[in-house]
């Protein structure tokens, strides 16, 4: 056996995982080996120890041009942060343009692990992480650079029965979502394009979210949220012709097509009263088992939930007002994609938690698709004891640009 | 060449870095196949698309039992809580002792990636991500238990004359610093902590703070705060005779022995007014670039500043009221061990940062360790136009404990 027959068994089967990660796989390949012997030649810091090989991946990319924008399809990242604008009276149709054209250009130049145009902090600039930055309208963007043009569905949801909304999380001209799996890149990223929105607008709102870390767990593994549920099973599947359907607007959409729309609930969630119920009572509100998120009639998370199996007793095994048999739907429209995070802020005393769920589902239509799945859950679910819906936002996501362009360039049309 | 060493070849040069990390170096060895393996099978979830190989991270531990607590030596996580308590009143010197063993037994099984004892999510336990739970007294904790032992050192910093301090981000009776490279780790194990403490003590504040993603770059990079600046570079290297010098308290430090004290000072930053300076200007604040942070008389990093180094005008290169300069001392006991983190909060309109650094140090002595350099800081130091120290703590670390014991346990011999 060679010398390099041996590396190989090695490197595949019997090296401890440190030399794995930090050794065996290091100093690899492509772009990013650059960036990885820069960093392994940086050795020292604070800890003083030698850095070892690595192979980070900080400066993976997603694309930002094509005909979506990303962030819709894209894997979620481990972070997010939303934030909110509402325009200054005085930003005109001219002034949107400019305004869309200098945050295109940044987001563009962000996402590649680039200084923005004016960056003031340019070396927080060289790890992308996979940075994604989305950008949205809200009903008066697309007034004033177009009233015609308005979408019937970009209106305020309708008011929900249980919905208890603060001003502070909900509404706003023009929503930027910026998701990557470095915190300090959000952080960066959102300075930077607020930066660019200064002269058109006011900050209405920013929510920050997260799940995983990147380097915690198997990509496509479904996220927990707070109250340890699994969460987000029913989702179509990226890139397949159920996920266009579900998300895409197609060519008929006008200046539209290619886009989506967004929506967000912010959901809080009372982890203190849900901690007094009982583990056998938390399966039955959410119709899934804690494990691993199976139906409570199967095994593994993505068993088809059978509604017709009974107990002993004559029972639903999955009650008719759990939550998991509340959101289906028998019309097959009545889907959307769903891709939220959890947020856990900090809390005055007295209180044990001000933590929840930053539901975001993008659907080519919400007043058809959204709108009346949470109306059923708003009329009947056992999970309403523990959650409250206390910000809600709906924006248009207009396709994506080519390079020269700028996102919602087709609204200027 | 066969085909392993075909395989070797462009698992070392030529792979994708997709297929290196998801699948060349995927299913590998030891403790965490099994997580692996398992993450392997779950696929689906969200997306959709089938889990590839995978080879994460999240159940690689830090050990919680030994002679210093975790927390301190442990090279960085991505993110870290801090939480401050006061006890209650009623809380005697047994309820202390019952509290600590309740939190040193929680921290122990959760740092292991189990669940707490009554832990109400144990799912959320599973994924430990280097998770170090820290554990500190303030002079209160210290007095209740055994008033005779309270270390001179543990009060109060000093007041220095360019302090803004805000109670809501000082003081605490105890202390828990929790570390992770999984935030979603950070938030359930804090959780769990605070419902131990319910019954002993209330919440006084929490702090959260973030680095880069452990995925993001090489273990052993410094730091960078929001200014950009790389922030960490004078530190004693882990796990040598400088570091315990500078950090541990020695033998003759009676129940304190193999413990230290942390600081917390919460340092504003103003990223606003920062941003009007030019680079040159935040260079000689610092006194070090801000491409590497070498000092403006080097080019490395950790090359030696040379403060008589003089320009062509005969004026030092690194101003003598530059930031490097003040922080210096002639005195090698003035030395304090760096762990610090950024935090960037969520801003009301019409500010665009609330944002700046958990200045967080160890030290055996903070009265004659960090003391005397934050007052030459305090004095003159270019960097306070832009910075405010707005949070202020000192409290005492105890040692480490073996199994069966707790965290604190010498104080009540």
């Amino acid at each position: 056996m060679t010398d390099s027959q041996q590396e190989s068994t090695v490197g595949r089967r019997t090296l401890s995982r440190r030399h794995l990660l930090l050794g065996g796989a290091a100093a690899g390949v492509g772009a990013a080996v650059a960036v990885g012997v820069d960093l392994v030649q940086r050795s020292g810091g604070e800890t003083g120890l030698p850095a070892p090989e690595f192979y980070p991946t900080g400066n993976d990319t997603e694309p930002f041009y094509g005909t979506h924008q990303s962030g819709v399809m894209t894997s979620p990242q481990a972070h997010v942060t939303l934030i909110a604008y509402d325009l200054l009276p005085g930003t005109s149709r001219e002034g949107v343009e400019r305004m869309l054209r200098l945050l295109t250009d940044d987001a563009a130049k962000l996402t590649l692990g680039s200084a923005a145009l004016a960056d003031t902090e340019p070396e927080l600039a060289v790890v992308p992480a996979r940075l994604t930055v989305t950008v949205g309208f809200g009903p008066e963007l697309v007034k004033r650079v177009n009233p015609a043009a308005l979408p019937e569905w970009l209106t305020p949801l309708p008011a929900f029965n249980r919905d208890s909304l603060a001003d502070e999380w909900s509404g706003g001209d023009l929503l930027i979502q910026v998701g990557s799996d470095d915190p300090l890149t959000v952080s960066h990223t959102v300075r930077m394009l607020s930066k660019d929105l200064r002269a058109f607008a006011t900050r209405r709102w920013a929510q920050s979210g997260f799940r995983r870390a990147l380097s915690s767990e198997s990509p496509g593994t479904t996220m927990r949220n707070l109250f340890g549920q699994v969460d987000g099973t029913v989702n179509p599947a990226a890139d397949t012709e159920d996920f266009d359907t579900v998300v895409w607007q197609g060519d008929g959409a006008g200046w539209m097509a290619g886009g989506t729309s967004f929506v967000l609930r912010r959901i809080a969630m009372n982890l203190d009263t849900w901690d007094k119920l009982d583990r056998s009572g938390r399966e039955q509100a959410m119709g899934r088992n804690l494990k691993n998120g199976a139906p409570l009639t199967g095994t593994k998370e993505h068993d088809e939930p059978d509604f017709e199996a009974k107990t002993s007793l004559g029972f639903p095994v999955i009650s008719d007002i759990s939550h998991v048999r509340r959101a289906r739907s028998e019309n097959t429209h009545e889907r959307i994609f769903r891709r939220g995070y959890n947020y856990d802020e900090a809390i005055g005393d007295g209180h044990d938690s001000n933590a929840g769920l930053l539901f975001i589902s993008f659907q080519a239509n919400p007043t058809t698709q959204f709108v009346p799945l949470q109306k059923r859950l708003d009329e009947l679910d056992l999970m309403n004891e523990w959650i409250t819906h206390i910000g809600s936002v709906v924006v248009a996501i207009p396709p994506g640009c080519t390079e020269g362009g700028f996102i919602g360039e087709t609204l200027f049309r």
